[in-house]
């Protein structure tokens, strides 16, 4: 029950891409990522604060406490913050399966990108279910990469993507796990469930998503898998070459590119 | 450059599935289909008035003409906006290609779940272009079957629903076309060329959506396909019967069901 590898790698490229995905998606994912003033918020799995940056921007009048399993991902996480000139964040570093605080201490939980690499998502609901104070709510969010089709569409790329699938499931994780919120968050005992798909479509005529998104969160994603889908033979150099260039081709004029990350917030 | 045989059949339950589907997705497709009142709208592609009937009633003070090339679907259609009482539709047997009407005609075309059943969407645009107004607008609005996913997921739903998608386009036509709205709008000369997904997520807390659209929409469609994929020996027997079973079963409580449809509009 302990949490797996990180399949996305701690890069320079990786911070990069987290850094432009919570850019560019910020608005999408967070614009009712609303907390009141004088609540105290868990941020489980804040890793380098790609998301806490935000949601300190966000939620001035909040008390934000970050943790993470990994120190040198915090360490990122606090530049990044202090940088950005926030007061309202503390970092420590933590086990979401071993959360060092008492029942019932917070008056929210977030998690945002985090389920997907634990291999037991349902313990995990329940482990910060604990340190959510009665009534109050959690909110999660998650992509789900069998979300993912693109104009002009090949096998190729089609495999490429699939390689990050299948890594991921190989690291214990879900890549798919975006449309099973609602089941997980249900199971795991919480009230008034709500789900909602925020959707990235990507056209010539939004630029800003095929720089921001289309190439810089989801092409590099399925790039840092190369080296790992080759050695574990899930595709070959040639087939994984083409697949790679296809998603560029996608984002040249004339193709489209698309995915869905979802949204859930309950209630202990 | 004919228009190809009607793939989901015209059979009763086929008018019931595309009525559940115009009643569910009314408010989701066209709560933006608004004409200026004395706009003269031509529909291409009507079919038995599903669509017609809700932009009927959205926009009173407009003037519609619907064509279909089909006279006894046309019957079905006057009957149908007969029943709802409005007066602003004329019917028209008319082939997309060999439109009756002059250049710069309309001021508004509306096509609705057309272009996927058509080998030379393309041409078609162009088709109706020609009869459209310099200046004015055009809106289409299409489904995309690859942007389907559902939860629990199997191999086998996914091949039923890859039949559909075969079946369509053996008729010459192309289930995902939802994707290439923009390019090919783009690509038919239209300007100011907006795409936008309109995604139905659906999970326990919605079952108008779980009745009206994963099954009397979605999976009536797969299973409208039945006969056709068996035969053309696309899947076994055995296999489209647990394909089917496994789409009643993400119906079922922990169930999740996705889908998009993308709508565009473009000035001439």
């Amino acid at each position: 029950m302990n949490e797996v590898p990180y399949v996305h790698g701690y890069s320079a490229r990786e911070a990069d891409r987290l850094a432009d995905q919570a850019h560019t998606l910020g608005e999408l994912l967070h614009h009712d990522t609303v907390f009141p003033p004088g609540s105290l918020v868990l941020e489980c799995g804040c890793g380098t604060g790609a998301q806490t940056v935000l949601l300190a921007a966000r939620n001035p009048g909040a008390r934000i406490v970050a943790v993470d399993v990994s120190a040198a991902s915090l360490e990122q996480a606090r530049a990044r913050i202090s940088a950005a000139g926030h007061r309202n964040v503390e970092f420590q570093t933590a086990n979401l399966f071993d959360l060092p605080f008492g029942e019932g201490h917070f008056d929210h939980v977030f998690l945002c990108f985090l389920l997907e690499h634990v291999a037991e998502p349902a313990a995990a609901l329940r482990a910060v279910q604990r340190v959510l104070r009665r009534g109050q709510t959690i909110t999660v969010i998650e992509g789900d990469h069998g979300s993912w089709y693109c104009h002009p569409r090949t096998l190729e790329s089609s495999r490429a993507v699939q390689c990050l699938v299948e890594v991921q499931a190989r690291f214990g994780g879900d890549a798919l796990i975006g449309r099973r919120l609602y089941p997980l968050l249900t199971e795991a005992g919480f009230r008034d469930v709500r789900v909602s798909p925020r959707m990235v479509y990507v056209d010539d005529s939004r630029p800003d998503l095929v720089e921001g998104f289309s190439k810089n969160t989801f092409i590099a994603m399925v790039e840092g898998v190369r080296d790992r889908a080759l050695s574990l033979g899930m595709i070959d150099q040639c087939t994984w070459e083409k697949g790679i260039a296809d998603l560029y081709r996608a984002t040249e004029p004339g193709g489209t590119f698309c995915y869905t990350f979802f949204k859930g917030t309950a209630s202990k």
